[in-house]
């Protein structure tokens, strides 16, 4: 579908990464102007990233500061009466999407229209609700596209808006057997102009796939954080990475989960069923946990997770692959893991996973690094000679 | 209690942590030799740690490759039927700790003993079943501490095992009203000159309080990514850092998970219930997602996650910090990384965290750097000047 940008041998400094984005072809469909309905982070991000690239962007948004922040930050121009946008892309919140929608194909009627909310079958729904009550015709119907782009930042607004969020994520467009090529087009464009990679799915399909890789790890991560309301400070002392993983994502805005969740409550539903049945189970075996195939119970258990987790692709969409880690201890000030990196790639390593870990009570970090299980030993040879202590 | 080792002035390479290192009292009451029964990743890892500053260390194991492998590494030496240890530390599995503890307290009179298994109160009550059974006496018994130091790695066995692993991670001592005090003062001995944070607490605080912080979140990774087994391989192609971050640890071993969960079950089990409650509340609301008061529920779930996962400390067991994120596009070759963050450095800015995310089509990674708020728009500025993508 979409061949890979950056080949292994591009130099890192982004005047190359410029290079390569000139290759790209810049020829589109996209019929001009492109009217942003909705300057929040993704709506602005997508008017910076599609300016960036030498397009004409109107913007709108029902709060005047938050429009006002987006014109100013250059993501696009103030709506006006007299505007007639060829393209318009619906960044609004779930709930209000499908309003939009039909606002932009009836007063529009050339138009090309697409939403980018989480969730894509209400909208379809809305849309078709629309049709059949007479207040949207068939043919203005064709001109809108569900998609959805998986990106996303843990702040909100337009302040945080950078053109480059989507190079590389993935964009989903929802298509139906109705859908016109040229709409797919147009929309497959913008997704392709601002750098992400394309799937195509129906919108049951999308919805399925999101409230399995997404919704159910959102609603595992609630759960799990909200029993820390009652754990005490001195446990939480012992906290290390495990709790951190699995809440992080706990830390989620409550407004736009709760539209999220119950639009998408129909493909969430079994998977919690799902979920509720295993814990059942567990909780009956714990109960009884010197009994009789207990311990083949939860080892049954801790089985599944680890094939479930093995499923999970690795860098870049291959194969979940095995890296071997090595844990590097640092000093916590400004050019500490700089000059720990720079040994791993004087060792000729490649980085090929990073993260910090940081210690409980010192002024100490732990630097693990992932790298192919063959580099291993000469790395932490070679670390270990230059002085550093390895974990 | 204890004194942070290292102050913000210290200089990056490990020459000066070793300098520092020298600064720690070497000073202790441990009765060497040191005997470890069980040469693991924790027992070798200990065995290294203690001989590196010093003290004669003997090792055994069931499994005599385990132990030459260790001895090999030089973790210690062979224990022989003339050695006489005086602290003896059982880095067994669980389920044979207790039994080994006995063993070891019965053959050699005067060692003090402790353990370092993941749930304490289990292995107390064998002891105190074994004194119950005249198998050991009161006096006896009172030369065991149990303790549980909250270092690991992923991978097992004595080829992984670094005397650094302890560097300041929690070490938890679970003393009784009636554990003397010398006794107390060899197991901080072991983990002092080991480098680890010390925590006092019972063997009940303890197993509530890891039974919170880490069981229930290796259940809930473990629940959420059985779920993954039936999720398509075009879903999973969507998946991001919320999915990683939530079922990284479902990746554990389950031979010694069941262990640590069957032992602990009464502890977790409230943890479970609550969590069952939270489950079938929400399921009920997503039956029925438009009634009223549908919303408010799912909000409340959010909002209680929220709360939840603000109560984790931040680095350096500090209050929970929010920093700014700076997210660069990296090119994914060797020193890739290093470029970018000697850029940060260069721009004076202190790396505060760190993690990659990878782009599922493209040999780009995303290089997640969180920095004191204050600082982001000036690293924004200076990065994009030196032309990094940042998003």
């Amino acid at each position: 579908m979409t061949t890979p940008r950056f080949s292994r041998t591009e130099i890192v400094n982004t005047a190359s990464l410029a290079a390569a984005t000139e290759t790209i072809s810049k020829h589109h469909t996209i019929h001009e102007p492109v009217l942003i309905v909705g300057t929040g982070l993704l709506g602005t991000s997508i008017g910076l990233g599609l300016r960036s690239v030498g397009l004409q962007v109107l913007l709108t948004d029902p709060s005047p500061s938050a429009q006002a922040v987006a014109e100013d930050i250059g993501a696009g121009q103030g709506l006006t009466d007299e505007d007639q946008p060829g393209t318009v892309v619906v960044a609004a919140p779930p709930d209000v999407t499908g309003a939009e929608v039909i606002k932009a194909l009836r007063r529009w009627p050339a138009a090309v229209v697409l939403d980018i909310a989480s969730v894509k079958v209400a909208i379809a729904q809305e849309i078709a609700a629309a049709v059949a009550a007479g207040e949207l015709t068939a043919q203005d119907a064709q001109r809108y596209i569900g998609t959805h782009p998986m990106a996303g930042r843990e702040r909100s607004g337009p302040v945080a808006a950078r053109g480059e969020l989507f190079t590389a994520a993935p964009w989903v467009l929802c298509t139906t057997s109705e859908t016109p090529q040229y709409v797919i087009d147009v929309a497959s464009d913008v997704a392709r102009l601002l750098g992400a990679t394309i799937y195509h799915m129906t919108p049951e399909e999308h919805d399925g796939a999101v409230a399995q890789i997404s919704h159910l790890p959102q609603i595992a991560a609630s759960l799990l954080a909200s029993r820390l309301q009652g754990t005490s400070g001195q446990a939480l002392q012992l906290a290390g990475n495990g709790l951190r993983d699995t809440t992080r994502i706990a830390a989620s805005d409550p407004s736009l989960w709760v539209q999220i969740l119950t639009a998408n409550a129909e493909q969430i539903l079994p998977e919690l069923h799902g979920m509720k049945a295993d814990l059942d189970r567990l909780i009956n075996t714990l109960s009884a946990p010197s009994a009789s195939g207990a311990r083949l119970d939860v080892a049954q258990l801790m089985d599944e997770g680890n094939r479930g987790q093995a499923r999970i692709p690795g860098k870049h969409g291959g194969p979940a692959q095995g890296f071997a880690q090595v844990t590097v201890l640092v000093d916590d000030k400004p050019g500490a893991i700089v000059s720990a990196l720079q040994a791993v790639a004087d060792a000729g390593v490649n980085v090929e996973d990073l993260r910090m870990e940081h210690s409980s009570g010192y002024q100490v970090g732990m630097l693990e690094i992932a790298v192919v299980p063959g580099h291993k030993k000469h790395l932490v040879n070679a670390l270990t000679k230059l002085g550093w202590k390895v974990l």
